[in-house]
């Protein structure tokens, strides 16, 4: 069991499930005198909020965030974070229908295979709710890595047969369409092709993409710790991602080593590499540059046709679920990625330069002006 | 740091770098009671020796292991199991010029970030000669998972831009061709691919393919140590993996909810799935399906072209590399990866029903009859 | 930093300060379908609560406990039981005073040492409210336990000079004396001395004992995490708690193996010992009779006397400490000590025997009778 | 299971039973560059060794330890640091006799009864010789703490009776008397007492008391990780230690508040406390004075006399103990405390500063001068 605690330094631990009271994180091992505030954790709440799109679950919640615990006057005091969520919206009786049979796709069966028992309303702790302690948590982790002058993006790279254009890149555009992609044109005509999915009462999959910069070489474990290792797991914990890539990804395993291996080469000074098909970690630690890893997202399962399953009497049958399902999970799970790609940053730093925030900031200006 | 141990009921601790008196591991947490002799770890030890073909380095070790503890009388007693493995080959001579420069794909300047200091040896502990411990003690986890009736099959899908047709695959064709492919015709092209690799003074990149048959459905913790989770960490952090697919994987995002979903079934009057495109795991636990994972690997970064790269200096040089490597890592880290997998297994296997092997062989054989 | 997660499979993640707006805890690992209700839960909490005695700060709080997470239909699930206790009763004020300097026998020196950022209302994190979520999930643990026939029974051994006759033992007394002890003579001679402390503006120490019955054989892994050592760090990281003993404790220090060996016997068909100066724990592994420790808790550091010490421009000052403290802590820790040796107990149980209820209590059940 | 690792940072794992072929220890964590050779290490294990004195068991063992890796040119790389000690002397003839029955006060009936499973020989994994892997981990830790001006000193202060005046304290005679007491006189009369012990066939038992100078303040980790918490782990881990007390200890639970307040005082311009009742540890963090605790080790259970227990077959039985047994565990613990001290001071050290050497000689300094 457990399974709710990520991170060895900066560790979150997440609680809640979908129509409980609340949901909320215990953020442990923040430093202490890190500005936080509510407003600050909300902004990236608000992004994985439902009901902001056409394309999202009219579920209505304000999810908003308060801070039970850690900060004095403004700043973090370097003990536990307790960070609250409240459920306004739960209606639990939409599912009393679902408690007899397993879902498709979902994670009904193996539930009730692992505990016997089965909370069945909105999927309980496998719902997609179960993400505001990741976000939350995530926030965290940001300002803590904005303030080392790290920053992270996230976007959507691709819905269903959808891909942006690198060339059209906007990164102004992410927060402005309802799919989160940085092309517009892209953008439009993914708002399309999620239409004919819901037309046909089905729902789309798609790709989130991550960058990070301004990490410092030299992040990460060997050898069962990489950095690569944790943003693995980190970003596939994330409930329907099915593949995580690092750089090229599964493009390296059909180029060759002339193609894929990246120049070092001397820059302001500095060492820097030519090329970036590492993604910013060789060896399973950072090396400097971007650091660049990709999501593969299944299309959302819960979707409105007619299904076989099988009902818990071991019986096979046909449903049909109802509810209230988001007919692709990409968008909102943009900030997911960047979130756990925050958290395991974070959690490298701490363990490469201690928990001194003073410490952090003299040794990261030290390295960076190296 | 640290960074050296995976698992936490079923856990491994490995130790040793390339060129050093000896590489090995300490496997804790084998129940008591499991039939252990080295003869069964050297099986698996030899399938990723080197020197066994023309796409291996030429370097020549036995890669002989010995049991120092936690076996008597031919069983497991609970306690370490510690596994050594002496290097007999080392040849520090042929590293000596490299210790000055950082090689492009190689963790030289990663670790020198890290650490501020480098064991230059061939690569140290980057070296793939860290995953012998990997291997012996994925070794135990097999035999132990084998007792249970689970079984784990590796072999490399593709290599460069052949892949195997899943029509004409032979699983006893995998060990009897040098690349490791269950396709025989497949395997001659990719022999053919390398040899020309090899005469360009290049390497090759590919994708290993890995199965796990009898895994009961309920292992697995979530949120953040999904089974799919822990497999992607366990899996990332083997050197040159650059993605992880789990079931579908990348082309997960691209499908619909109606095709990805997989309905449940009854058969044999059991819980079954008519299809898998999962790969076994739904919501971070096992179904109960064949559990199917692919690692996507970079080519060998050791090339015998000139690179340009840069010196501790911080000057640019061109550099052309020596000493031993394969063209393709793939067919060797076949076995790495299945011993990864296994490992994972093992551990979430004991998380789930404890450490006793009686209780454990109860449980399992009531479930299995389900 | 982090440091507010204990155990590993049943496993507490406590936060909040002082001062703060609540203080709660995550319980990740409960099994499910376990019976829970904030009632039960509350009877705890009710044992450390303040105001309840002249011997305990009049600061009132309810300590009313919520259930926010992990509980369906009056069941956990499987997932984290998160629980929350509001503060009421925050007076801030009355600690300006104390930002400046550093009051002796307390953390405010250490923390400022730490974190170089100090939250100085009440102790904040070091406060003794910190307890209440060591409690909440000591709550939870016990309950857990008590399904499986584990009953875990604290008490007051002395106080100051004062210690309880082992001849005079009686249980029900525990509950109904304000110093917990369970001989009514010695409490009244303890209610005696510390009157006369507080009439001195001094405070008091003692030692708490706690039992623990029913706990089968083979909990506790070797080595470094045996059932003993376990306990030790548990009940040491108790604030004010200075040493712990198990068994015979210091008392083996002196004695003769001759007497400290405890011959074993056959009673009932059962394997028994025939005296238990181990105090339940032989090598590390629990020996199937009852356990036993003591914990020796300090005086309560604030006291009402003109003190030396020095303040934040290390400048050496007189000062006397104002506020609501407690002349003792004995009392109200007992219930802190009874909950950290649950939380350990459950944690070494499942680890033994895995994560599923049902499976527990067949295992237990068999051995039970074995 | 599991349960042979300590530490999260500066992390060893220990394996190795007393009749295998050898024991050992993986030391991970250690920071790069640190000065490290096999006669350094040695001059620990030699502390322990057997066959020093008439106190200790005739068997002849060299403990001779050899480094594995992570080590070169001298200098610990950063990885992992394999440290290897062969079993010459393995008499397992002497035990087969034992291995029907539970002998008292030792783990045979408790390893039995967790694993279902026993290595009799010589007590398998719970033997003293377990104690190799800690010393020679511990070792490494203390020459890392030695290089920043961490010293940490260990000897017995009672054996039996007899105690050690502390007026009468001589760190030289600590090695030059078989029963490591810094009080010759008192030396003179424990060795006495064990003679008497051993004409009457009994064992004795005995306290150590360990001092750490030089720790800055601000190491260990609220809430349930205080440095004294994880000290009391270390020590009680420690195979016959029943009691563990930091500072005044058990005399703590006596004393009133105003005794055991330690008042703060400037010194040289820096924060001391005149006294130490706290034993260098406030809030379970370190304040900066010496840091202080006692182990409580009973008397060896293995005694010559003839003794009750049971054997495999739940009879009632006399037994006589044959083999090579100690008459006090004391002398030979002493080391052994030690290093568990310095791992448990080394693991906090690199939590608070960051595994960099150099980072934490420059912070190490600098806190040392403020």
């Amino acid at each position: 069991m457990a399974g709710n605690t990520f991170g060895n330094y900066f560790k979150i631990t997440t609680w809640g499930e979908s129509h409980g009271e609340a949901l909320g994180v215990v953020v442990d091992g923040v430093p202490a005198g890190l500005a936080l505030c509510e407003e600050a954790i909300q902004a990236f709440l608000d992004r994985r909020k439902p009901g902001q799109s056409r394309f999202s679950t009219p579920r209505r919640e304000s999810d908003s965030v308060r801070i039970l615990s850690g900060v004095f006057e403004g700043k973090s005091t370097g003990t536990p974070v307790s960070l609250l969520v409240p459920n306004t919206s739960q209606r639990s009786a939409d599912y009393s229908e679902i408690a007899s049979y397993y879902r498709p796709g979902h994670a009904d069966y193996t539930f009730d295979a692992k505990y016997g028992f089965r909370d069945y309303r909105g999927g309980g702790r496998s719902s997609g709710r179960e993400t505001i302690g990741r976000v939350a948590g995530g926030a965290v982790a940001s300002l803590f890595l904005k303030e080392l002058g790290i920053r992270i993006l996230a976007y959507t790279k691709s819905i269903g047969p959808v891909s942006i254009d690198p060339q059209n890149f906007r990164e102004d555009a992410i927060l402005s369409n309802p799919v989160c992609m940085p092309d517009p044109d892209a953008a439009a005509r993914a708002e399309q092709y999620l239409e004919e999915c819901m037309q046909n009462r089905d729902s789309a999959g798609g790709v989130i993409e991550c960058l990070a910069d301004g990490v410092p070489a030299g992040l990460g474990e060997p050898v069962f710790d990489k950095l690569d290792a944790r943003l693995a797991q980190a970003v596939m914990s994330i409930g329907a991602v099915k593949a995580v890539e690092i750089g090229d990804g599964c493009a390296a395993g059909s180029s060759r080593g002339s193609e894929n291996n990246d120049p070092f080469c001397i820059r302001h000074g500095r060492i820097e590499k030519k090329s970036n098909h590492s993604g910013g970690i060789l060896g399973g630690i950072s090396d400097g540059s971007r650091i660049l890893l990709r999501a593969h997202v299944k299309p959302t399962p819960s979707i409105f046709r007619e299904q076989e399953t099988v009902n818990r009497d071991k019986e096979e049958i046909t449903v049909q679920i109802k509810g209230r399902h988001d007919p692709v999970i990409v968008p909102r799970a943009v900030v997911v990625v960047e979130s756990m790609t925050a958290l395991v940053l974070a959690d490298a730093l701490l363990s490469h330069m201690g928990s001194r925030m003073d410490h952090i900031l003299r040794f990261y200006q030290r390295e960076g002006n190296d």
